[in-house]
């Protein structure tokens, strides 16, 4: 498990007063570069260098509790499956005690320049199992 | 079904170079926004002055096909199911001929004031009631 | 003059319940893009195709009036200065009779290959020429 | 000064391949709450709580070289001037030796109830002035 503090910032919340819903996805991002900051060059070198990207097939959040801005919140990353090609992620968000949402992300590791999947880089697949848990519901 | 049109804009892809995951969450929800454009006073008013929202408890997306910076794509909102206090929407991306991601989204009918669910207003209701369809999947 | 219509959407504002004072220059790219609709290809195929971008050496806002969710709102582009490589564009939001804001924004003509300036093409020009005004104030 | 470090992300880019030109005044705000971070209760407290904000009503910038995905930069945060109810901020960003851009910002101390400007709080004022720097040019 790979855990990255954050706070809300001023720009992130919506009308309602909330973060907006799609912005954890970005929060799910934002993790997900702590998560693979071990791999050869760091994740910004994977794309950029080593042109291997790690787009998403599918992934979901389910909100229990919102945030709001100034909130502190943590987000605690995990793989919860680790393929030929793909993989899933999951990202649980909390702040303090309080349960605030779960993330899911299914990746597939693929070729920037082609746009098309490919074989799984050791280095990334080293960082996955590393973090692997089962997890119980599906 | 509601039909929105749009284009990629020149800073919603990543450095990958296609949209970001994230962002085909904001799309749909500007296409909720224009999915509930008839309540009364319109979905900002609904939000702004009744101080009702629709805040998401679960939300899924599912990638097909990437978008980049200049394609035009349309979003086609439906309803999938209409609760007492919460309703599922469903958004189809498409550019031409190309499907290109489905998001779905779980909303529950809340009092931004007080922060907890409410009843569904009548108007927010035949919205969805309108525009409600059967999915064969789940 | 090139005028482009919107309203402000949902997570558009920050925590102060107003736009975000950085969205006023998305904005005012998004009406760029829609000034130079009419090069070859689009501003897109500029951008993807023809590998010119206008990237930004200066740009600076002054605002008059906040704008909040729902708002509609207009901004009205023209060029106040065209160089050899370089323009001055200006744009002025307004909602209905209300001033709201004015961008300035300095564009140079570049090879996003080599990252650096080029010559103006010659449609990028007669968009700019046939919008420029003369503005009174610096 | 208060420095800010950071690194780009992996959204931030656009579809020329750099950072956004708009992202760098999100930047100087986030930058700007680490400035203000000794406030009665954080920036995020001053705003949410005390209800007191600093809507700019002019900002600029100036850039002189392109930050792409993953580079690492700081922003020096200084003030340039304090008066009554406004003050001027200054951000300077750069990426090791290489300058990158200068934001400027002008900010007024507001009642963001009544929507209008108010005297400038006491620990506001001093952090601002145990930031104050003369820069030569305007």
């Amino acid at each position: 498990m790979i855990t990255l503090a954050r706070s809300v910032r001023f720009e992130e919340v919506d009308a309602a007063g909330i973060v907006f819903f799609a912005r954890f996805f970005a929060y799910a991002h934002e993790a997900m570069e702590a998560f693979f900051a071990d791999v050869d060059g760091g994740y910004a070198g994977l794309i950029m260098t080593r042109r291997v990207g790690l787009p998403a097939v599918k992934t979901a959040a389910e909100y229990a509790s919102p945030l709001r801005y100034g909130e502190s919140f943590r987000i605690e990353t995990t793989a919860t499956r680790v393929g030929g090609r793909s993989a899933d992620l999951r990202y649980v968000f909390a702040s303090g005690d309080r349960h605030v949402a779960v993330v899911t992300h299914t990746v597939v590791t693929s070729d920037l320049v082609a746009m098309r999947s490919c074989e799984m880089p050791d280095d990334v697949r080293r960082v996955l199992e590393r973090h692997l848990v089962e997890v119980s519901e599906a």
